[in-house]
């Protein structure tokens, strides 16, 4: 699929989901939208990634391309209204339009007007399927190995993290599907349940449906984990995931220096080993599990310190550990 | 308020809504529905309940009431469409119709369309408010103590367990509130939020927003649990209760005999001493708690078998329990 991911004004900063679709997503990105850059390519504004993908002013001056992705979520998830030219454009030159906003693209009427006359699709990644149901307990029973990337808190590397191992599998040869739970994985995969956004009695029956629907197709399924069990806000949806995806193996996922939690900064965050422990444990009352070693997000450390945090962390974690980005998170399967 | 209450084919045992609603709620009960024991009363099948409310086939064999409560809930939250013609008769008597499905009867056309003519309200209580938002953290902060009943499994007796527990601390002078979060306790109570029913990522936040309402009024809130901890399909709510509550103090609920998880048999139960430690370190790494007792509903048994059952439960658990129906829940305030 040929796409155009709309940044503007904040490519590639504070554009996680346009910079994670142009490293992950096996989308061909045929432009970048930035107004503020038109002009350039996307290899000067990321170093690791040498695409001479263009980062033009608008639709109008992007090749052709089938879907336009919204590739920035501000603060709230509103649509910015200077956006709404290039999705008008978008949807007149019959491409469809992939958003993770709360602000709902087919609640907008001039978008849904647009979209049904030229025959192309709105979607709105942040909205969970109507039918979501309970699970029934059958992730464990699946024809493959599910592999969970869980966190010491939020915002750890887990995506990262889980889009690395995935990789890091095919390389070894490993058939192994990717099972995304946020916005900007699933934009990534192309499909997928937002599963904080679900109703909470149906959040392990919404990772559930996920890995019964790729169970079939995939050896190893890698599920990208959100929050923390010991999160004061948001660890009925880690709970839930690790409930419904019944893992075979975790991966425990920390940035190094953490010490409290992100956002919440009164509660300090336990010792990395016993947020291990806890999650087997918790994890094993449902379905025995076990730690396939810890994901270290050292990227504010030199070399030498980052290798002195990975070893300290896996002394904590009692496992094998890597930072997924500096290293081969590949170091990880070899257990499998 | 004149209610019917709806349980077709299940009162009493698998109509706990109906039981509650009968046992707790302020309400006058004039008819229970249930077309497998119509001709009986209330006290043919709940020896503790004195009422000679007959149980009726249906709603044109119930004398006046001002709203049909539907008293039972499928795994899954469903509507039955064999509850159609009394849901439907009700309305067309001018009666309200009270439900905590997952299914909103405001949903169904033909429920909306009939309300509608006749003037009457269909109560969804299982519907949260808008503008829930995620936890801040603050429930330790509150001014009260906080008592959390927790279960080794849904269906245990966490509701009346809470019920119970509120009453008891009343007689011993205490001001205790009762903070409802399912369907039957805030159709009980009159108010609350369903936690199983908000989006995942505000399941915390409905918690610790109705402590933060009740907070200045009480010195004692014992707030409702659901689900278990190391319930395959439940658990994200009861985490999120866990840490949205932050509770000083927890009461682990439990069945006496029951050794696989409700509706899931391939899942065995823990040990409850195991289930309790478990509670006790994952609310402990967000706020510290201690285990007051344990609650055993022992219902099934006989006088003596029900002593064994308690003392071996106490052992289980390292806790003082009791039967909170057969005995005196205050017993376990002592320690407060």
């Amino acid at each position: 699929m040929r796409v155009a991911v709309l940044a503007h004004e904040q490519f590639p900063d504070r554009a996680k989901t346009a910079v994670g679709v142009l490293r992950y997503a096996d989308h061909d990105v045929v432009a970048v939208l930035d107004r503020d850059s038109a002009g350039t390519t996307v290899a000067d504004h990321v170093a690791d990634l040498d695409a001479d993908t263009p980062v033009v002013e608008g639709v109008a001056d992007a090749p052709a391309f089938d879907a336009l992705v919204v590739g920035i979520a501000p603060i709230g998830g509103g649509f910015d209204d200077s956006w709404r030219p290039d999705v008008r454009a978008a949807i007149e030159r019959g491409a469809d339009v992939v958003a993770g906003l709360h602000y709902l693209l087919n609640d907008d009427a001039e978008f849904a007007r647009l979209a049904d006359e030229h025959g192309v699709e709105l979607r709105d990644i942040r909205r969970p399927p109507d039918d979501l149901t309970v699970a029934e307990g059958v992730a464990r029973e699946l024809d493959c190995e599910v592999v969970l990337t869980v966190g010491t808190d939020c915002s750890t590397g887990k995506m990262t993290t889980t889009l690395e191992l995935v990789e890091a599998a095919r390389e070894r040869g490993l058939d192994a599907g990717f099972v995304p739970t946020g916005q900007t994985g699933i934009m990534i995969a192309g499909s997928g349940i937002p599963v904080d956004r679900t109703v909470s009695d149906f959040t392990a029956g919404a990772v559930e449906r996920m890995l019964r629907e790729r169970g079939d197709d995939h050896d190893y399924l890698v599920v990208e984990g959100q929050g923390s069990i010991v999160h004061p806000a948001y660890s009925a949806v880690t709970c839930g995931i690790l409930h419904g995806a019944m893992p075979d193996h975790l991966v425990l996922c920390h940035e190094a220096g953490r010490e409290a939690v992100h956002g919440y900064e009164s509660f300090s965050l336990p010792d990395p080993g016993r947020v291990a422990a806890l999650y087997v444990d918790l994890a094993g009352e449902v379905a025995p599990t076990e730690l396939l070693g810890g994901a270290l997000n050292t990227s504010g450390l030199t070399e030498s310190d980052a290798e002195a945090a990975l070893a300290e962390y896996e002394a904590a974690i009692d496992a094998p550990a890597v930072d997924p980005v500096r290293q081969d998170a590949g170091e990880l399967l070899e257990e499998l």
